[in-house]
């Protein structure tokens, strides 16, 4: 089996799962999950890897040693998420879970005999589409989020994550911090479609990531009074669709300034009558910055704002901080070892990138050694339908990453 | 029974239906509309009305003459509605209805004999909370919407309103104009809590209506690209939200400098990625003015404006009326003998106020003499859970009814 066979075979079998015409949908713990996780345990399996469910949900598929399952330690691992966006892009997270199952067949193939443990993951809820907080699967593993909290999230209809875990079968009880599989892993690496359009311009089909900017998550709440909108007066009104829209208009400005990012993506207008004047709005600015003191100074730029506006439309503001990500900056000795991999490989000088996402990469930074590969986005676009990558970048992608796990684990 | 303890009575008995902690929900062919109109029908005939739905779902209940059902026609018709607005008050519409049956006890304790016969009405979604279409019910009766267009309006989980009136054990192969129905009615008179607060500074507890002005609903689809809210930089993005932020804001410049009304309180931000730059925004605004021609001029202001700032943007943009009410002038030989019923009646010179808000007695006015009677609302809320009228002014309402009916009927 060629490498390319092996990668558009994986591929192709994902694509169908948790796709409608607006995009993907693939929510933590609902049937399309279901059908992603089924779809890794049989791939895993079939690349001759032992997959097990950690505690936390995360996905691992095992190449143990001749030692056997008994001595996993010193391992190499590498995977990505396969939760999506809402109306997301298939190659946000998949990406690196079908190309580490096509480096580990490469690697097969080339009779390679690994001397540290290999494994395969798949976080879960890296997006925190569902349950509103990013990276969920690395932050309860690496003990960054309270295991009490993890489980009382609730998604839009009032489930809680407790529920919906159980709801698959698996037992909520054991989230939380696991120190012993961490202990298991010397490096982390995560391969991932380029997010942004640096790639492209400099001809190159994969680069590495330097570090994540700081970035976090705010939510606004816009308190108006509901009224009759043929009849209230303006100078009578407190309309918080007018401050929100204020306020959105002040992020983008606030941000520009800076160099940094501020976006309203989530928006609810409730209680969403035509014929009246809105009683709150609740919107979430996800704000980001090249450092932790730009992004606090966007933020807190984006609240004085807010409330001045609030003030002149006598609407009432509430701003509540729902997550929270430190700047991450990759382990450079790991870095450059990959490097000096992918050059003895034939890929030149490999740009090194910051990037603005967070990944289940710069969770685990904060524990152990952990890098990013990424493969190159022709178009910029992801966390959308549009998102795309050639397939001889994704092939070449599989092969770096099996260059990489060969010389760090074989 | 005295007129005070039959309001209070039928008030109470009606106040706890579709009652939620955010305001009522009383949206048509639910379960809660199903309990109002069973509150309908067993109020009624306690009251001695013969009860009848008519085509369309429309109820009334009928005070006939001696001479019988057979010969209903030279009726005088008097209510309102039962729906209300997402998370309303209990006083829009409702008011209507109960004050018209608890007229009709107070005729029938004085000792009143029809000559004409008297009806009680309430008319189906009224709001258009839930099929999108204001005065739906009389709509549908008067011929002002086509009936298989109405039978295909579908709610917001794509229930059409055809399949939720069949759930509900109606017909809805009936439905449609109703010139036997309207050649009955010689004059109809709804009495409604005022919405805006004119009649507080006069010292009046009721006013009649002078007309409605023109309004119309106005759906704006705005069409961005979704992207990565962590990676996307801001010269890249196409993002909905800032051209409907902006477009917010001018609709009220719009409106303000002519003293129309723009507001947009339905908005739908899609998918609602925190992460993600939104695909697109929905968000309806409904704009009222004086006459037709600032209506127009109101509107095309802010379209225009909207279409600019979607070329910055660069966003689509399509625009589509929804539904469009012209002017009604109530008719003023109704309005003088109802004004002259009143000064006999204690209530000395009676305001005439035009209003913003749509009514069944606006569209029933191109069909036939109608007028409508105002309850003052002490803080001019309406639409809202803070809605409220004092309890003396809405037994004032009671008695101004049955003053009406008695001069018009007996």
């Amino acid at each position: 089996m060629s490498a390319s066979v092996s990668f558009a075979d994986l591929w192709e079998s994902l694509l169908p799962i948790g796709k409608t015409d607006t995009g993907y949908r693939r929510y933590t713990w609902t049937a399309a999950d279901m059908r992603c996780r089924e779809w890794f345990t049989t791939h895993a399996a079939a690349a001759g890897l032992s997959v097990q469910t950690d505690r936390n949900g995360n996905l691992w598929g095992w190449w143990d040693t001749a030692a056997g399952p008994g001595r996993r330690h010193h391992a190499v691992v590498t995977g990505s998420h396969l939760d999506s966006v809402p109306d997301g892009g298939p190659f946000d997270g998949p990406l690196g879970v079908v190309s580490a199952l096509a480096a580990v067949r490469l690697m097969r193939e080339r009779g390679c005999v690994p001397t540290h443990p290999i494994a395969v993951t798949a976080f879960i809820e890296e997006e925190g589409a569902r349950f509103g907080i990013a990276c969920l699967g690395s932050k309860l593993m690496a003990g960054a989020i309270d295991a009490d909290a993890a489980r009382g999230l609730s998604d839009d209809r009032g489930i809680t994550f407790a529920q919906a875990m159980e709801e698959c079968g698996l037992d909520p009880e054991g989230l939380g911090r696991d120190d012993e599989r961490l202990g298991m892993m010397d490096a982390f690496i995560e391969l991932h479609v380029e997010q942004g359009r640096a790639l492209a311009p400099l001809g190159c089909a994969v680069g590495l990531a330097e570090g994540i900017w700081p970035h976090g998550r705010w939510r606004f709440d816009f308190g108006g009074r509901p009224d009759h909108a043929g009849t209230a007066r303006f100078d009578d009104r407190n309309d918080p669709v007018l401050a929100f829209a204020q306020t959105a208009l002040a992020a983008r400005v606030q941000a520009g300034e800076r160099g940094a990012l501020a976006t309203f993506g989530k928006v609810n207008v409730v209680p969403g009558a035509v014929n009246g004047v809105a009683a709150a709005v609740h919107a979430w600015l996800d704000a980001r910055a090249a450092d932790e003191k730009m992004l606090s100074e966007t933020v807190t730029g984006v609240r004085y704002d807010a409330q001045g506006f609030c003030d002149e439309h006598g609407v009432s503001l509430d701003v509540r901080q729902e997550s929270a990500t430190p700047v991450v900056s990759f382990d450079s000795e790991l870095r450059e070892r990959l490097a000096a991999v992918l050059e003895r490989h034939g890929q030149g000088d490999v740009p090194v990138l910051p990037t603005g996402a967070g990944h289940d990469a710069g969770v685990l930074a904060a524990r152990l050694p952990t890098a990013m590969l990424f493969v190159r986005n022709p178009t910029g676009v992801s966390h959308s339908p549009a998102e795309r990558a050639e397939r001889a970048d994704c092939e070449e992608g599989v092969r770096a990453l099996a260059a990489i796990l060969e010389d760090l684990a074989c």
